[in-house]
């Protein structure tokens, strides 16, 4: 069960950059950060435009001093007091990413960074390479992976009742970018601009989310080949595409076969990933997060539901469950529970506690860096006519 | 769409009675009040032990001497303060509810009290007259009615999109106790015993929350006449029952059918409510919160869901809405929507701002005092050999 | 697996009485008659109308002489032919079944008739002691009870996967009837007419079904008390009901609900049964027959295919598997499944092998007789202010 | 609806190659061709085991001396009666299709044969040619077309509401060969034996069901290149594969994904198509048959249901409609849907009515030769490192 009492000596003193009034993203980080008394927000850049930004600020507590017309007046500033932030959180459109990462890390703050992290793996490795000299965390937003169910398969993988892993099939396929919408929203014309988005739209957007949770089922798989077919559906995206499959050969043998859409015209989500191995298959779905369908073979299939005796009781999923089963739990919970483990991280890096940050799983830097490393092998692959490309 | 930046000029000093460690449904409670910044906890006797009330509140972050060894000390105490306890949440076994609801009312305090408010409609309708008189709020965690969903249904059957409304069938029944797990189970225990419990088990325990459900979505609607059946297929529960069957005439002609169950072996939950109209009719099942099933005779099957343009622009509805559609929102948005809607009532009457606290939808005594009025009607009947009874 | 060379010596001569051109039921008796190479088709008074039904014979294949302007002409001249009918078919409204049923048992022949069989538990005896005396079969049918599914039920009850049978909950509630459709519709008009349909609408049209479900999976199980609630939403139906609920006592202390409707708007038949046990449950549903849902407490919910290995390799269940499981069977197999005991049960009677007559399960005038008393029960409870009353 | 009337003058004399006591598809032909009284089977060769041949035969009512030891004697002894038979179907082994379905041509009988209808595309050309030559026709028993949904899902693409397509992603992927279950399973043994089975395996037993159920629904839809990745998971099978991924690029700019797999571990069928457009998709699942998904975007998810008021009324959809809608039709009622056609083409072109043949639907040499293409440049791409070909 999750363990409400859990605190830091202090909550982290924690700056937002992006996230302002009307973003996407920007509400469920704020309430992911402040559920459970791990972390104070005190800063904030939160918005392009710095009227907006105090007037948000202050309409949500913050001191009006402290909300800033930009990020690095908030780094600077910041930095001068004795209680200025520890962390912050990155929430703007991706091409702000790296710079804003790389400066708050430079400032000596530990970074929770929207996905894509960057949009070359040079970039990430360099964040990397910072944060280690510094001693800062570096978390990534893959807020699907606060589930419990995910953990539940990541420990039947690892129990080996699946069997031999052999294909994993991953989607992420809306239906909201069917028509051209950009034209009237904001938030998805930076979308589709290569270069407020990086070198490409949904792959980047949502496509690594689906394969995030293929990697948090299965640490040890690795690509060695992938096979990128690309397509913009709506004509006027060009070169990034609305559309794609990518195919992939991993090191055990196992194949894989990732969707990625904005253009499945009618679903909401479709975000969802099948593993299926020589003994069972598993399958989860984002939009009934507390359920995974367990297939073996040869028997009735079988629904797993959060919460349950039956199901494992490793740390992660156990921690992650906040309420007796059959009470639904959502995406907040999952981000919540994700931000726990930020502040658990954090928290022990600061102390020097270096075990705990070993032992604490969380989306980290490497899963930032993943995540654009597998976005160039698609476009070297797409731009190569589909080729199929050895991974690097 | 929900107002992140809805706060009130200061959040509402809050205490808790009961809820402590371990109990199934203190941490909602504070997850709810704390999520949206309009409520501080600053008190609590949240423990049968007194001990453990202390050892809890202090890792939470209360001040060591705001945790009362009990409920009584905690109203005397903290009434002396200039910054003392405004509202109170009681989260204890039934038996205490009217006790402490009462004594909370008589000391000024606004209160939040869980179901069933207490045993007998006399005692209701006097924490009514008490709280009318001292112009305080009563709060009921009907927990389940602060989802999208719930308030779709309600707009939709209020503009005739159903036509009229002909059957109503709800259910509450999952299995858990289907064996006699009491024995090992004190937060059952107490359930099934009459002195602790109220007259039923079952019934109050669960069903008031699907009739409730159907009390939301239809406030015109009145039972004229109940037959209810109810079983203890565990013996040595009788007499409470964990299992009943309650069916009902109501004002207009229509009829309902309602099913609680604690012995329904393998379900989790299966709170359900599917209310039929002349034209269609419309289901929702509390495990997949999301969801609305419309169905219109003579038409495909719709699967509605939350967080759409296609849904009604209702106020209660649309402000419950936290997160883009497709994103899983669960029981704790629920409740936390709730929670504010109590404070935004609290804050009001505070204010006297009389238009506010009318216009401002909540499960509140009136709610408290239906459920509870259910119950008596529903031992009448079983007792009278499961026979019709005149509602009353 | 289904035995596709089981044959009789000589396929048993069939006649019809009603389900001609345009009737609902009367193709899918021809289809399941004539699956298997079991009967000929060799006459029929299959229409109100003597020239359609010549039309329509002929149409259909059958000498012209054997088209019968009424069923007396038929059940008297096939009598005068060496190879006059065996058997006869009744697929005509309700009123008629008695008479028709009584004129070709006492003409000698089996009789296969529609439900409900009759509209009096007198009027049911009577049948009973003619077939008796003249050594015939009676078969009702219970169109449902040939699936697959709804024997490994019977054989899961059986064997005590579910340990004690505490709640059966059962519906057959559709919407179709939510208008007064019956206007212009002659095969509804005479379904809410008493003299042609007896004493009820759904509770006979339907109810029994779902009914005969729960009583095929456990045969074992006696109604002991009931009470029934009934309701014409379409006033002009009255005194016939377009739906009802029935709650029930069995004599092991076991509870039933059923749900009867015609104005279920936006459902297409519901016809589901729910049998809940002291240990597990098992949920069915005829719009996806092939499936079982198992449920049992405290396990992951379970979802049983048709044809599967881990199914009882029961006989009745096992013969009814037309093809590879994964593959849909549907309402066709389940009612061919039924033809197919009939015949098996006819030609033993007709050898003299009572044994066999005894071994093959099939719905029979035990089937047909406890499903009009169930009525007359019903309509009893229904008229003296749906109070309960003793089963009789 | 379907019309039970309709009859050739004289059943079509019938004879069957293949599908003996025990084979996985000999059943559901007779079940098929025998059901709507257009064929009688008066001929067989049904088995590689001559005296099983005339034991089977003779059971299912053949006359002894027409249950031939071969099919090469069935052909020449049935030339030489006047009663001999008309039309053959070929259920054997894939290797025999070819050298079968040529010698039933040249005898100058109809033909309809399984798929793969043989091994290359030179093989089906001639076939086409000697049946043309012949004035013969050739069925292709693609047995899931029969269904309504399928007709109705191919009318709204026609009709345009769906918009312009874009996605069309099929699978057909089991797990019943997960392990290597072939070791005792004979009927699985010559499908991964490359002489028997042919270039492939998954690909030409399943792939090409899904494949075509594309080509019905948009029949103007041309692969114009296509990658093919295939894999034995079970060493022993190579080089035929156990899975495999098809990538299709369409000539109207629209993309496919094709899954197929025998290793699906816990999968029954999971053949599915998903058709996505700029406006909507639709989404069909063999297992649950009679339902269609139908998702606009912006709009409540819609489920379609067979037989409903609702659905096009196009010729060939309505007539697949056997029974009213809620009951559950299946494979049966597909495949006879289809051998009704069959009977109807091969009646009219006996007939010599062209336009008859014209204009009837049934999955014919095309479908066949376009399934033998497709398996051809599958294999040609996987052959080359599944690289990108041009389809040819
Ligand atoms: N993890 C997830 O599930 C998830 C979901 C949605 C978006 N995202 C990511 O979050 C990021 C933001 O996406 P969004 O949809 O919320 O975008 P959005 O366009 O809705 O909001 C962007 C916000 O950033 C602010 N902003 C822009 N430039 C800024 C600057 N230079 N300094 C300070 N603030 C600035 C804007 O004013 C706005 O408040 C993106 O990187 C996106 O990929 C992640
Ligand atoms: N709204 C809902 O959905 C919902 C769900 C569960 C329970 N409930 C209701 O909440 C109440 C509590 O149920 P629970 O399941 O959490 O019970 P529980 O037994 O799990 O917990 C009860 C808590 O109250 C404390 N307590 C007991 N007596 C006390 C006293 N005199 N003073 C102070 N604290 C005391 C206990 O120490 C414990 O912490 C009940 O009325 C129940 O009906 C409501
Ligand atoms: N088992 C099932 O699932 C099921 C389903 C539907 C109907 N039924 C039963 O089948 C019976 C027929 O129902 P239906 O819906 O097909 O009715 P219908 O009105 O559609 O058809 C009745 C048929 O009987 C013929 N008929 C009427 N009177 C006749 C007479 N005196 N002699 C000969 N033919 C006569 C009519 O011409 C018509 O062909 C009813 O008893 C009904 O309850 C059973
Ligand atoms: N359309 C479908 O959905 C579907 C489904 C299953 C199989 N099939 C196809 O049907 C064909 C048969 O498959 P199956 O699974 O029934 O195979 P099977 O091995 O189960 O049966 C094959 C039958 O053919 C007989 N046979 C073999 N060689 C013969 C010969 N030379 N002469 C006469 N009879 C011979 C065997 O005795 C046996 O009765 C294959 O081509 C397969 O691809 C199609």
């Amino acid at each position: 069960m999750f363990n409400e009492e859990l605190r830091l000596e202090k909550p982290l003193r924690w700056g937002m950059i992006g996230g302002g009034r009307g973003s996407q993203i920007g509400y469920i980080h704020r309430s992911a950060a402040l559920r459970d008394g791990l972390f104070t927000l005190v800063a904030g850049a939160f918005d392009i435009d710095p009227e907006r930004c105090e007037d948000f600020g202050t309409h949500i507590g913050l001191d009006k001093a402290r909300c800033y017309p930009d990020y690095k007046m908030m780094l600077e500033e910041e930095a001068k007091r004795h209680d200025g932030i520890q962390v912050v959180s990155i929430a703007t459109p991706n091409k702000f990413h790296y710079e804003m990462a790389k400066a708050a890390l430079e400032a000596g703050l530990h970074v929770i960074c929207e996905k894509p992290l960057c949009f070359t793996v040079a970039e990430a490795e360099t964040l990397k390479t910072i944060a280690e000299k510094n001693k800062l965390i570096i978390g990534v937003t893959y807020g699907y992976t606060g589930y419990q169910m995910i953990h539940q398969a990541r420990k039947m993988i690892e129990n080996g009742d699946l069997g031999d892993i052999r294909i994993i099939n991953m989607s992420f396929a809306h239906g909201w970018h069917s028509e051209e919408v950009e034209k009237n929203d904001p938030g998805l014309k930076w979308r589709v601009t290569p270069e407020q988005s990086g070198p490409t739209y949904v792959l980047g957007d949502i496509g690594t989310h689906a394969l995030y949770l293929a990697e948090v089922m299965m640490p040890e798989l690795k690509i060695e080949q992938l096979m990128c077919s690309r397509q913009s559906f709506i004509a006027s995206r060009a070169p990034l595409e609305d559309n794609a499959v990518v195919l992939m050969n991993f090191n055990n043998g196992a194949v894989g076969n990732l969707w990625v859409s904005a253009v499945n015209a009618g679903a909401i989500h479709e975000q969802r990933i099948r593993v299926v191995g020589s003994k069972a298959s598993i399958e989860w779905w984002d939009e009934h997060p507390n359920q995974l369908v367990y297939e073996v073979q040869g028997k009735p299939k079988q629904l797993l539901d959060r919460g349950h005796g039956y199901l494992y009781h490793d740390d992660m999923a156990v921690t992650c469950d906040r309420i007796g089963c059959g009470h639904a739990e959502g995406l907040f919970e999952s981000w919540a529970n994700l931000y726990q483990r930020y502040a658990i991280a954090i928290d022990a890096m600061i102390g020097g506690d270096k075990e705990t940050v070993e032992n604490t799983w969380f989306p980290d830097i490497h899963a930032g860096l993943e995540g654009v490393r597998f976005i160039e092998n698609c476009v070297r692959s797409a731009d190569n006519g589909s080729a199929w490309v050895d991974y690097k």
